[in-house]
């Protein structure tokens, strides 16, 4: 496949810690409800799953916050838990309660039944969908692909949906650790395959979301979830069509751990706002990119405070390579679009400001 | 009053870092829905609030898990939220969605009815409740008394019960932060008469649950949860009857910044289970007794595994003074009685033979 030629490539060189005119951003959920265009497109697909499942329609809500906001890279609009629905455990979403799976792992015949789903076959929605995405850019921004880690998935498919209390998930972490690492690492084969299908289709950058590692004690974390990703990193396709593919690792709540994710071998370590950059930078060093961290409650305040709070931010990580802006976490449905170009035109302001200082 | 004397000092003497026997155990939440006898009270109560505001009930419930387990303390039976309710914001409970407030502070107008609560009137039911239980007790154990953190209360008031984001509370933080210090400071002064009345009716230590600090960030733990109970800890009554009050500070997801919290002039921290209780000493030294820390899953497992976590735990911390044993949060309803049991024996088994080692 031949595709146009990239035109802004901030976000892949601050990966590399390659110097930049100024700070990339990009913003965790970008497509999503907070945009009324989202909505719209939401309402004309039907359910959440159509919009996800139709590329066509995935292409248009990874798009619309690049035609509002300065960002510097577009990320695939899908549903972290495709891999688990192409392991038939039977994904539907439940209103007002999020994702549920109809077969949740329970039993030792459960687990026998996964399998590494094939990306060219159940989940080829995905690789059309960035290929697609990828030509519709145009070279505007790169594109990122991403996936669910391994941990995180798993806790979905054992506990059926959400969790407050990670009953089964940890249950099963205690009483019978062999078993989960049998599922722990049948999601890690196939995360790698649906990743490197991805970077086959067009995707210039990966990320993994680690959104449950930190409920786990550090020790739990290094072995049921730091461990598969690791296993991930290692063997991804870090390079193609002649471009390093830059791998970001995010545990949400994982900022005490974040020496361990820096040592696995990726190129970016994704923060949560829980930890100061300037403390994340002196304990990584140069190692890797460092991505985030706002509090994205800031959005809710006055656009001079939202100012005030990316200068901060930006002045903390200082005049050095490697940082992307971002959350902590995904933007709230409830805060108003122009606050966050607000927020995306500080980031280019503050970036150059603290290049020139 | 003259309560009876006490028989076993091992949690106070723990939380000052003098020595003892064995290593001291109770459990967040050990009255609590996991025990069927608690469901049969709860239900002869009629409500929640009914059970937290009849005293010989509250008091029923509190000494249950010390007639099945060898517990070396008593904790209060209370909601957390007894203040704002004093304050007549209109607690009440919804099935299945935790506490609700019929009347939020959505304005200014709101901040200015906030006051003060005078704990020998609308709060009578818990400081009755405590002298009830003290006397009961007949010395067994010692009685802990505890509060939420400012913060803590702050967001249930704000959001008008849980929340997934604190949209309004951090979008207060954020938009107008002197408006929060306001609702902060009142909730502060009111923390401070609460605990001084427990402890005035016969509370033996008491605990403040700062269980949504984890989710600030570290600037805005600092200014918004940390130093309201640094200004509690100052003004708290720590000597009373002859005895010294210790006081414990607990901060869910607060790991990162523990070294802070020892440094308010609490006699010890509470650590959830994200953070291995060596890695904890060893950045603390002696400076205060740790609390904690086990993942209340692990409770899930069979007994063999249970003794050999609580094993390992006991092990990490070593044979020095000043720990608490305790889960890193509180026990879960779900969980099989029969397994707290083994919990409770394995601490006392393995802190003896740590100070035997």
């Amino acid at each position: 496949m031949k595709f146009p030629e990239l035109k802004n490539d901030r976000y892949l060189k601050a990966l590399l810690k390659q110097e930049t005119d100024t700070t990339p951003v990009w913003i965790m959920r970008q497509a999503g409800r907070y945009l009324p265009e989202y909505r719209e497109t939401r309402k004309q697909a039907g359910s959440f799953l159509d919009l996800c499942k139709t590329p066509e329609l995935a292409c248009e809500v990874t798009l619309q916050p690049l035609r509002r906001f300065d960002l510097d890279a577009a990320i695939l609009f899908s549903d972290i838990l495709t891999i688990p629905d192409a392991m038939n455990l039977g994904l539907y979403f439940s209103e007002g309660e999020g994702p549920k799976f109809k077969h949740p792992i329970r039993s030792h015949a459960d687990i026998d039944k996964l399998f590494v789903p094939d990306p060219a076959d159940s989940l080829r929605y995905v690789t059309d969908a960035v290929t697609l995405i990828r030509q519709e850019l145009d070279g505007l921004v790169p594109l990122i692909g991403f996936s669910g880690s391994p941990w995180t998935l798993a806790t979905y498919m054992i506990e059926g949906g959400s969790s407050k209390d990670y009953h089964h998930s940890k249950g099963l972490l205690y009483s019978e650790p062999a078993a989960l690492h049998k599922i722990l690492d049948i999601i890690a084969q196939s995360v790698v395959v649906y990743l490197n299908a991805q970077i086959e289709a067009g995707a210039q950058s990966v990320m993994i979301f680690d959104t449950w590692g930190g409920v786990l004690s550090p020790q739990a974390y290094q072995e049921f979830s730091l461990r598969y990703m690791q296993q991930i990193v290692e063997q991804l396709n870090r390079h193609h069509d002649n471009q390093k593919i830059p791998v970001t690792l995010f545990t949400k709540g994982g900022a005490q751990w974040i020496e361990w994710t820096a040592n696995t071998g990726c190129d970016a370590v994704g923060l949560d706002w829980t930890i100061s950059i300037d403390e994340a930078r002196q304990r990584i060093g140069d190692k890797v990119a460092l991505q985030g961290n706002l509090d994205p409650n800031v959005l809710y305040a006055d656009a001079g405070t939202i100012q005030q709070e990316v200068k901060q931010l930006i002045e903390k990580f200082g005049n050095h390579t490697g940082h992307v802006f971002n959350l902590g976490h995904g933007i709230h449905q409830t805060v108003n679009p122009d606050h966050l170009k607000v927020l995306v035109d500080a980031v280019h302001h503050y970036g150059r400001e603290i290049r020139n200082s």
